[in-house]
């Protein structure tokens, strides 16, 4: 007999549905063991999908998928609602090259509607749904389920806005796990807090309706009456809340991990004539100890110990650097700000956070507002310092052309998973920032290879740049550095035979496979020089002219190459008289998807031994 | 004596402080006066400028600018606040090279704090200047005053949100001028409409305080526990608005033209404990008929006739031939559908929204929604064509790459205004949508010369294409076509001898300045062949074929260097065996200020005089 009597049974929606009322409890505990199970091997989202287990359930009780389509905010959550709908079998491959995803895929099953990744996209691609259906006559049921801190997302509150005019089928659920990321700070967490603590206005709406229903007919018509009034009355009643505003109806408080509960409040949401908004509390990690001790930590984990909870690996990388390094820089310089877009673990800004609570501010998942925000205070002569993931700032790129570079003011990005990120997959990779800046007037970008760059071009990047300045780093920590290797400059490193008839350029964690590839052709009988750029925007007049000697160049670039800094350079060193061969090797016109970093670096050819082959290649074909 | 005999004399705000309360009204006719007779021959915004002009002079009067700070949201607004503060003697430059800016601008006054343009920054912005105020002990006040238009962004949810924490000095005014620039649609503007119409918990606020202000002291101590009281009765009282959810404190509706209302919300505003928002009313382009009637039409405007109101040129350009050619095709196929983020009108699609009513969607000024909407659509089977300014399209970086790229999503641009726009100067070039889009794996860009390529390639983005395909195309019409020209290629057209040694290459509106170049270099017996491109992203591969057999190759590119097509181009003919020299002219790594269309092109040498000096230079430089 299967270790998963029940959940092992389960393709679809329709299964959900056989399963005994008396059965839910055990199928749903089921569920929690496969979940941790499979992510304390693969790592992943643990303390969301713990979160949404009762909810997802029901969800699959209430609605008949993929007829009604449902949109996971941010997509995190959706592992249980893949365990439901075919993908029981191959769970174990989560997260790993070629297997299931960590996030919805249309590609993978037609029971994820709408592929996600990052936040707050989830009521515009449902609302989109759902006119969509509107328009065919479909009058099947569209679902986003948003988390609270998705809803402090600017496109959030664009779509809510946009739906509210909407008619029918159309449901937000609200996953509030009062906690969202890091912990929230904003006004709608309070605002929910509010909700939660003192309903005191669902409480009379709830005994209002009691009453009225005890009423036989003149009950239900004045209830009814209630309902549609435009009077004062039912404004005290019902429209108190945030998304009243907005035009929805709203539902709630409900309890997220009682499925009775909550599919009463779908099957309500289902009858509703306009937008409904459902209000679901739930409990990050719930069900599994050491994750409810510590959801942020559970967040997004690697592989841990089940019994103990502990992680089975942990490194100081680039992002507990760079907190320390700023801290520092702050116990002496009461100018330095540090802002966050809801990161403040992932960025390494705990301590700073504690340490200049004043100077520090978490801004919600507002990565637009964080760039403008920081600008403002740059304005009045602060150093603001905005700590982000590559892939995020991606949300900002107006605001840094329009507020931080024309407005010049002084803002400094710390950019965190830069460059390929590895199991988060396609939607995630650090690859485009590069080319993002590298499009923007008066930005300067620093990607150093070890600590020792990164502090110092953030001091740099702090005290004698002026208007946008750069420092990006990946994901992890260090890799190989020669032991001759002496100093890492901020601009530009040349390490090897200066005099060499052949040239490889860099920059940021390639160097170290660079030097590897290096040593592999050196035993070739193959000279190189290395050209390792740490300031690649704008790139040193010395940097070029030291590469425009040589008779053949090849750039390797973890980056698209599109708009990446190997095409600039080709440009710079054949205005500088270079006369060789210019060879690229970047990110083509494509994604990059799921697998680990090292498995990603080689399939791109950007590891050492990519390399070397991409060389011999290029060198054989010109013979 | 002058002709404006108030306002000449005023140079600051303690300048309008002076003024006697019963020369208010003589003051705001001057302001008026000087406003019509400027935009009437430089062109600019007239109806959000109109509609300022009490509470503009309201704030000068409350406030201490410019130790008090605003920030103006879009910043066509502030043509008073700028004639207020020192700028009335040149602002006849208004718009006009070297001028005064049409646009906040802190390098033209240290009374501009902040510079914007796009819209939904100011709060974030402001917000970012209190915090900095408030770490430095400084008490003065900061303001952001935001239409109710651009209260549809996200970006001004997250300030909004973030802002609520926050304790004091620190007021929104909400110009709400129930429009817009097109009409609004969405919740809330209908919220607004609500709360304009129906303001009875106002009523009841103010009455029960007027009512407890008889009572000496025990009135002003129970004035005070109501304000503070936590208690149900607070929340019927206060928190009833949308702003309230958020931690504002409301004040509102006001008269937007009775200025000493205004003066007393403000007052009112000032004393408050915590962020207060201050909601206006007031009638865009209130004073001019001609812009009360049509204040869509007096946004943004060209030079007009003051009496008549009737505009002095005006010609069918590519908005106008864009809209009829996409109502031609919704015509055949009820799959398409049109978005635009509140610009209707300035994107031709007028008639479109008329004709294909349930088929168009104004989503407010929310291009990031638009976007991921636009992909909800097309998920569905439906043929979305988002059509916005190229400089606004930056907002949706993001959503391009995450939901429309990666999701694979159909969803098409029609990017209007691409290239130098002209007077509204650096915040609204439309020069960065190519190098943004040429970053974006698998999209597809199109930049035709003339209509007939426009349509053709329209076509072809929505009936050919997968996944996000973009037209873009510039402000006004089409220009110079030579006679011997035949037929416009969505792929790519020669024009002059293909034999020649000298290729010149460019896409869309420089082709036209290129044929002329072209003629110029010929009566100085330069044969020159031309290679447009249409399809700019992938370039096909014969034109890179084509381009290769030339000695010498000039790419003249009307956007930003980095990241742009002709640094694409280079690498594709070298890869393609080009040996010869190469040579680009795009816009460098700046800003393009102000100045009307002609003069940027010159001035970047992008048109046909520059194009020549460029080549006979780069020529000279090789003998």
């Amino acid at each position: 007999m299967s270790e998963y009597p029940l959940l092992s049974t389960i393709k679809s929606s329709h299964d959900v549905k056989r399963i005994a009322d008396s059965d839910i409890d055990a199928l749903c505990a089921e569920i929690r063991e496969k979940l941790i199970e499979v992510v304390s091997v693969n790592g992943g989202h643990l303390s969301p999908n713990l979160g949404v287990v009762e909810l997802t359930v029901a969800m699959h009780r209430v609605f008949d998928f993929p007829k009604d389509s449902v949109v996971w905010d941010v997509g995190h959550q959706s592992y249980t609602h893949k365990l439901l709908t075919g993908r029981f079998d191959s769970f174990d491959t989560l997260r790993t090259k070629g297997g299931v995803s960590g996030f919805p895929k249309k590609e993978e099953s037609p029971y994820d509607d709408f592929n996600t990744g990052h936040s707050s996209t989830s009521i515009s691609a449902a609302f989109g749904i759902a006119n969509a259906k509107a328009m065919k006559g479909d009058n099947s049921h569209t679902i986003a389920v948003i988390g609270d801190g998705s809803l402090t997302g600017g496109l959030a509150f664009e779509a809510l806005n946009n739906a509210g005019r909407f008619n029918r089928n159309f449901i937000v659920i609200l996953n509030d796990n009062k906690m969202s990321i890091s912990k929230n700070v904003g006004a709608i967490p309070r605002y929910l807090t509010t909700v939660r603590i003192q309903p005191w206005y669902i409480r009379v709406k709830k005994n209002t309706e009691r009453v009225l229903s005890k009423i036989p007919l003149l009950g239900r018509l004045m209830k009814a009456f209630l309902r549609r009034s435009k009077s004062r009355i039912k404004n005290i009643v019902y429209k108190n809340t945030l998304f009243d505003c907005f035009g929805f109806t709203y539902l709630g408080p409900i309890d997220g991990h009682n499925v009775e509960e909550v599919e009463n409040a779908l099957e309500t949401a289902k009858k509703s004539t306009t937008p409904a908004l459902v209000h679901v509390v739930t409990k990050k990690g719930k069900g599994y100890r050491p994750a409810e001790d510590k959801p942020g930590e559970f967040h997004g984990i690697g592989q841990f110990d089940i019994d103990s909870g502990e992680p089975m690996s942990s490194h100081k990388g680039f992002s507990a650097e760079f907190g320390k390094t700023l801290c520092e820089l702050a116990d002496k310089d009461d100018k330095i700000c540090a802002i966050t877009a809801a990161m403040t673990s992932g960025t390494g800004l705990t301590a700073f956070a504690k340490e200049h609570k004043n100077r520090f501010f978490d801004v919600g998942i507002a990565e637009e507002h964080a760039v403008t925000f920081g600008c403002g205070l740059a304005s009045k002569g602060y150093r603001p310092v905005f700590a982000v993931y590559s892939t995020f700032l991606q949300r900002s790129y107006d605001q840094l052309i329009h507020d931080a570079a024309l407005g010049q003011n002084h803002l400094v990005l710390a950019i965190d998973r830069a460059g390929i990120v590895g199991s988060d997959g396609e939607t995630h990779q650090g690859v485009f920032d590069v080319s993002m800046l590298n499009t923007i007037p008066n930005s300067v970008i620093y990607s150093p290879t070890y600590f020792e760059g990164m502090r110092k071009s953030l001091h740099t990047a702090l005290y004698v740049q002026k208007g946008l300045a750069a420092v990006r780093y990946p994901r992890g920590g260090e890799l190989y550095r020669p032991d001759d290797f002496a100093e890492e400059s901020i601009d530009y490193n040349t390490y090897g035979n200066p005099n060499a008839r052949h040239l490889l350029v860099t920059y940021g964690r390639l160097f170290s496979y660079a030097c590897k590839a290096q040593k592999a052709l050196a035993k070739q009988g193959m000279d190189f020089c290395l050209l390792k750029l740490c300031k690649i925007k704008p790139v040193s007049r010395d940097a070029v002219i030291f590469a425009s000697r040589f008779d053949e160049v090849w750039f390797f670039e973890e980056g698209v190459k599109n708009g990446g800094i190997a095409r600039n350079f080709a440009d710079l060193i054949s205005y500088s008289g270079f006369k060789g061969h210019y060879h690229i090797k970047a990110i083509g016109d494509e994604f990059v998807r799921q697998m680990t970093v090292s498995e990603a670096l080689e399939q791109l050819c950007l590891d050492d031994k990519g390399m070397v082959e991409v060389i011999l290649k290029d060198l054989s074909q010109q013979d």
